[in-house]
């Protein structure tokens, strides 16, 4: 391989991290649009901890835990290839990656990627659940279930030797915190006044809606790096299909959950309309490079239909996730991955079982090690603040700050 | 052609995409912003209905109406060549486009261009436009009007064999985006409060103008995409002189305004200063690959000098244009388009003259149609929302949310 | 050089010039957020000064100050080579800064850091200033200080022969603007009720902590291009090695930061969390591309105690810096340029002093000329705004507009 073909492929690569980092702007933007003004301090706290900590954590261990370099025949559960990063011989040429980026741009890649799963928590917990044990469930949830489930497939283990396929991370980046998600919401429980007395939903309106569109939209274009990066070089046939399919399953997600919702409810439901891209946009991630154009468009389609009717199931369940985070990313994720199966004749005859069988293998994995993570949690240190802090909102109790003190200390 | 160039190329292809689609981020930004928020809600609906349901447009017909493969010979008025994508042979290779990008790009590329046109009207109608026939304008505008007059040059018809020089759109973008926002504006009237009894007209302050200098950045960023895409291949010179030209007016555009705004008005008007940035950026577009960085400022320090008297003269007229995007869109890609004839010597002696006979085409075109379209759809749906529902707000009228409930709600 | 090398490397040039752009948006945000709601029109249009002239006298004759085409044997301190840009002969070829860009590339990368110094100024003396004065100091200090200074050393100067280091600018960008931010509020003095009667300071709390952190973030985004542009090439290793250092260092700095400030203050405090991220980007700078990973975690760790101490300092000393402009980008910005003699032993033994010498000859001269430009501004047309105008807003008083005005006019 030429040194202009290795440069524009690593070109490509670290721009596609540059879009995946960019994404934590849209989450951040994302939740807190949709949540009250005054958890809004906590919610992006706990962000750029997630940030900040999982990029460290991902340094200290993480990568190693996940690209352990399991050989042939290895079960592939768990290796670890020791602390802190080191490059390995020829890692900065081409003879790592078959020429399609170098290590340390495969590192940042994939630590970008490793903070996306607790991020996914962060949004269906907000507004009731207590920071610190937050905090120290991201460094578990991030530092270690993240990485051994990713190198399950990624890292060349089990799932991988059976053929499961997950392009860039339906099931290993969006499911994986959106069980999570699921195990915490249900731990928690509700908001105080999200159900009335006669249990019925009420709406708690997101405090900024702009910031949640604008989040949306930054997600969108970060999904050109989560997926576009995924091809793991700038290969132009595969790179430029990925993007389209990505952008018709984004765009047919907003519709199917915008047609639908209007149908159901009479009301041009902006919210709706914005899960429904990132349904859509969740739900072709897993098979991006597969589809054809009108395969992208209807995975996104359906994905956006079940936006609309996993919020609903989500609150007959009387659970409270505030910004949709299990619908958007376990239950899109999961039709992700078996869309492959369905779709994806490319990927083999049986593929819908084995994949899925993987997607209940890191289900099970994942609601056990959150189950025990959150469970230990809320038995010690608890999970939930006080009445009085929910109330008040945790900007002032944990933090000492308002985050729009011009308009709200009038 | 080597793969490394090839792919470099795409490369660069691909980010213009992501830079064009960020874009309607910053539309978004800034129309929410130069509007009141009682209005929001319904804005950033029409923006996502204009960039999913644009992209599904350009996806299902679109792409193939405006680049339907002229013939030598050709009229070259109007042809299809049919339904949804599917690449042709060679497609994704070095054969198609000459090396610079694939297929699978050059659909994406001219897709995130083919929404701006809707975008641009929808500044202009906010806060008073039926959402439901907005949307049905954009439907047929965006999937009908836009390609086949971008067919026409860019798809190789007549406007192109005449020599018309429109690099990234001046006209076949901007100006077709800003007659229908000025005929759309001359159908629905001003908004109430626009002009008091004595016919003087009032300003109507934006209620975030943070949200509109993002916007407007973000939009000065897109268009390193919009006009550096626009090369159709990342040859170095061309591109990087693009970035410079279209940098340079930018920043020209800027000074243009506010240095005569300041004259006029005695007031640093950032308003001015931001609209002249615009003014800048689209009056570069259709020679910003002609130009020297000299001709680009004075382009560009023109173009904000026309801003401050368009929207002088906008309001003289007596029409109510939020955002400025008749002034913008228009005025200044006239502006662009003449200011090829004059500059762009290297385009050719009586390049003014066909400058000027594209112009006026291409608006006699967008005039009819958009004013058959909106005359149809006031004269049956109706175009303006009842005066009850214009004073208390789009928002909750057509969507049943507020955009901002924690502050506005108290 | 074949043209897929020189077309990645310049592909990875004109990108890294859009981050950098994209920067002030950055800085816009963080700046507005974390001061109050009635000055922010006036800091936003202060920003977009700061870009559009900046880059206007950039072009006009920054650029061939800075890079003068010092030949070996000149004291390189002062030359010029002439008004507006014009492009060398062969500067659009592989002969042209050894094929990793363009000419034009290169006047558009350097232009978009020339604004940066001013921006920091802008920061610190936030909500106080005349803007008059202001944007005639910027002029001066864009078009003529930042250019010499940037000519000693990046334009083959003095400190260049003399063997300092400073990669992308620890120094030379963010000590300039550090080191005038402090000549300015040192003159300035004070924002009225910052102080008590007693000399305690007071915290006079941002008016928008959400739009400070898309701050802080799309900062870190944009010193991918910051940094990673400072490569001058897309060289796999060296780039790749430059973001993975950034990103560890202003994660680290993050880290550093919050975990001091709770021990100190015990409390979760956001904004020392993200001005320990800016900490640690600032720190990493000068050497982003001699550190190994762990080095840029001590070096942003410790640049994030850095900022800790450092706000309590220019507390204790009666400063006045809203945003903390002072610590992040001088203190840290020395912090990293003596990190490089510390660390940075491929720099050589005596690096230490050199790197000493070059902080303190750039420190005396920017000392020297923001303090004659400031104090002839003090003492002809003033700093200060008038205290009715400090109390009421700068917004209403320089530029008649409101920044909110659906929410503050109630």
């Amino acid at each position: 391989m030429d040194a202009g073909l290795f440069t524009a492929n690593n070109v490509w690569m670290m721009l596609a991290t540059a879009l995946v980092f960019f994404m934590h702007t849209g989450f951040a933007f994302l939740e807190i649009g949709l949540t009250r003004q005054k958890n809004t301090i906590n919610i992006l706290f706990k962000n750029i901890f997630i940030i900040t900590g999982g990029l460290l954590l991902y340094y200290a261990f993480g990568f190693n835990l996940m690209y352990p370099g399991f050989e042939d025949g290895d079960m592939g559960l768990l290796k670890f290839a020791g602390f802190g990063i080191a490059a390995p011989e020829g890692g900065m040429t081409v003879e790592y990656a078959s020429g399609g980026y170098t290590w340390w741009t495969d590192f940042l890649f994939q630590g970008m990627f490793a903070a996306t799963a607790a991020t996914i928590v962060s949004g269906a917990v907000a507004e009731r659940i207590k920071i610190g044990s937050f905090m120290i469930f991201t460094v578990i949830y991030v530092g270690l279930v993240y990485p051994i489930v990713g190198a399950w497939k990624w890292g060349g283990g089990f799932l991988d030797s059976w053929g499961f396929y997950d392009f860039a991370g339906s099931t290993l980046v969006h499911s994986v915190g959106g069980w999570a998600a699921l195990v915490a919401i249900a731990l928690l429980g509700a908001r105080i006044g999200k159900f009335g007395e006669d249990g019925k939903p009420k709406a708690i309106p997101g405090h900024s809606i702009p910031m949640a569109t604008a989040g949306v939209l930054i997600l969108w274009l970060g999904w050109f790096g989560f997926n576009g990066g995924s091809v793991l070089s700038a290969d132009p046939e595969l790179t430029s299909l990925v993007l389209v399919t990505t952008s018709l399953a984004a765009a047919a997600g907003g519709f199917g959950a915008m047609i639908l919702s209007t149908i159901l409810y009479k009301n041009l439901d902006l919210t709706m309309f914005l899960n429904g891209i990132l349904g859509g946009l969740v739900g072709i991630t897993a098979g991006a490079d597969l589809m054809s154009p009108n395969e992208a468009v209807v995975i996104g389609f359906l994905a956006g239909i079940i936006i609309v009717l996993g919020v609903a199931l989500i609150d007959k369940l009387k659970l409270d996730d505030p910004v949709g985070a299990v619908t958007v990313h376990l239950i899109c994720g999961i039709w992700g991955t078996l869309a492959v199966g369905i779709f994806g004749a490319k990927a083999g005859g049986d593929q819908f079982l084995t994949q899925l069988y993987g997607v209940l293998i890191v289900g099970a994995f994942c609601v056990l090690a959150s189950g025990i993570i959150l469970g230990v949690l809320k038995a010690t240190l608890g999970l939930r603040v006080s009445k009085e802090e929910e109330l008040e909102g945790l900007d002032i109790h944990e933090h000492g700050m308002d985050a729009y003190p011009d308009f709200t200390n009038d």
